[in-house]
């Protein structure tokens, strides 16, 4: 049987060195983000980028547009890299545009990214509307085409409804249990096990504002609650989506945290003192710490056939249930 | 004194009749929509198109950016005519459009037309999460530049928000009371007591869905809801914002209630069977109704000088307001 090592979530200053990295890591596909404010016009941009990113580097990676992908990434010893969106930006109020979108070979879109959206609440608002009217159109035709939802940034009763309205399995990308971290970005044990019921993922986190201890957190805690997280909602149901945004200045964050959308300044998970990218834990560095994480989950007490599933195997299944 | 004629609300099929019937009507100012959906680019295309009603209708028609072309209008004859804005879709998610759209001499934006917006909740939506962080963002911005908020079509929290964060008067400008006609479109006596007590303004409407009894709606059904209004929240809140929709096809209808936000066909305050415009009442066909209001409202009790404040002083107040 083949093992895969999937990174389901990164947002890097893209470069050959990172792509190195991630082939040193074994990582057979990853999933990275083309627009958090971006409009259609802007995520064709970033598309031709990419596309010359596939040219130039063409000994390290390849488009992942279906499970088939990873396949070829895994035989060539290459990194297939899936396109997500984490805000619904670029459909704007068009539901027009949600084939086109596919079109251009996007897989998973996040319905809000911390804020209102036109189709549900962003976890940093005061309240939660749930999914919307436009939100109940878009989600029917993503389900159609076949866009994964993916509601990391978002908030609770979107999260719910999001799960309840989807006709297939959404993700959560990248985020972890509020269990082991209360924070606006964690996920309450109702939303994970509604999640994994409806056959959903949840990648974990390695953002070190969703750590517990931030920077500091031990290797060890992040496997202990990993270990919880299997023990409440089972071993089918989680990956790894790091969220690693390596190489960026600190300009980025405050682009992602801002948008357009205020004059003033909004820290996000930061704070005016820490208004700049966190710094990664000593064992998570980059994606080489996919054998950290290996390590540390057998030590707390994972099999060999459940490490493989928590760093790959479950977002692979996953990636073929989208086209099967 | 001067006494004016204002109706504040009107979304015709614009041409050298309807200029003329409004002149008939001695209105010196209408505040007409330019935007339900569209972006910035097709708003600056509406505009370039009333530049060209400007111009060819000079005799009957000026563009209203202040109360002084109220002041002008009245003098000359003509009907000053103010721009607004029914959503928020020319401002998409960039705060930074606010202080464009107020450069091109919009003086109105609704928050919401029915359904979510980036900044709140439309009354057609089954969950109201109130303005949002945007919205209470982007309500700091309108009340520096001075563009009146319009909350007609957003649901309750999402209006009593509004009254609350916004530091200038806010204006419904085309909405009747639910205790006369219940429905997601009428006010509450809790929203229309806080807009009187923030000094808001009040547009009663004169579309027929918003209307007891609809097409069949008789004047003095309408006059008495009028007075038992301004028993609640006093004379000097209440006026006239007819919205109505002369001369278009059905179509219109259709693209207002479902822009781009739905593959499937949302039928408003209408019906499958009834889906285009409604027939007006007899005695407000068009703005020439203005005569019937006000013998209408005569003859419910209302004195000379308050019938004057509904029909038009109220409003010319408001807009004094905006400026000073």
């Amino acid at each position: 049987m083949t093992n895969f090592r999937i990174d389901n979530l990164q947002y890097c200053n893209w470069s050959k060195q990172i792509f190195d990295i991630n082939q040193d890591a074994k990582l057979d596909a990853i999933h990275v983000t083309i627009a958090y404010h971006e409009d259609l016009n802007e995520v064709k941009k970033n598309i031709s980028e990419w596309k010359r990113h596939f040219k130039n580097y063409e000994d390290v990676i390849l488009h992942g547009r279906t499970y088939k992908d990873i396949d070829l990434a895994h035989k060539l010893g290459k990194t297939a890299v899936f396109f997500g969106f984490q805000n619904c930006s670029p459909i704007s109020d068009n539901i027009g545009l949600v084939e086109e979108i596919y079109k251009l070979g996007i897989v998973f879109m996040q319905l809000t990214y911390n804020n209102q959206s036109l189709l549900a609440s962003g976890c940093y608002e005061d309240n939660d509307s749930g999914v919307t009217r436009m939100g109940k159109e878009v989600i029917k035709e993503m389900n159609r085409l076949g866009i994964v939802i993916d509601m990391s940034h978002s908030a609770e009763k979107s999260t719910l409804d999001a799960i309840d309205l989807s006709t297939r399995p959404i993700a959560i990308t990248h985020a972890n249990p509020s269990f082991w971290l209360d924070g606006k970005r964690s996920k309450s044990n109702r939303v994970l096990k509604a999640l994994a019921k409806s056959d959903g993922m949840l990648g974990f986190s390695l953002y070190p504002h969703h750590l517990k201890g931030k920077g500091d957190c031990l290797l060890n805690s992040f496997c202990e609650m990993v270990a919880r997280t299997v023990d409440m909602i089972g071993i089918k149901h989680v990956g790894i989506g790091s969220d690693l945004c390596t190489g960026h200045p600190d300009s980025v964050v405050d682009w992602m945290r801002n948008g357009k959308w205020t004059k003033n300044k909004d820290y996000g998970e930061g704070s005016a003192m820490n208004a700049g990218f966190p710094e990664q834990p000593s064992w998570f560095k980059d994606a080489r710490g996919f054998e950290n994480l290996e390590k540390g989950l057998f030590s707390v007490g994972f099999q060999e056939n459940e490490v493989n599933d928590i760093l790959g195997n479950n977002w692979y299944n996953f990636y073929q249930g989208i086209n099967s």
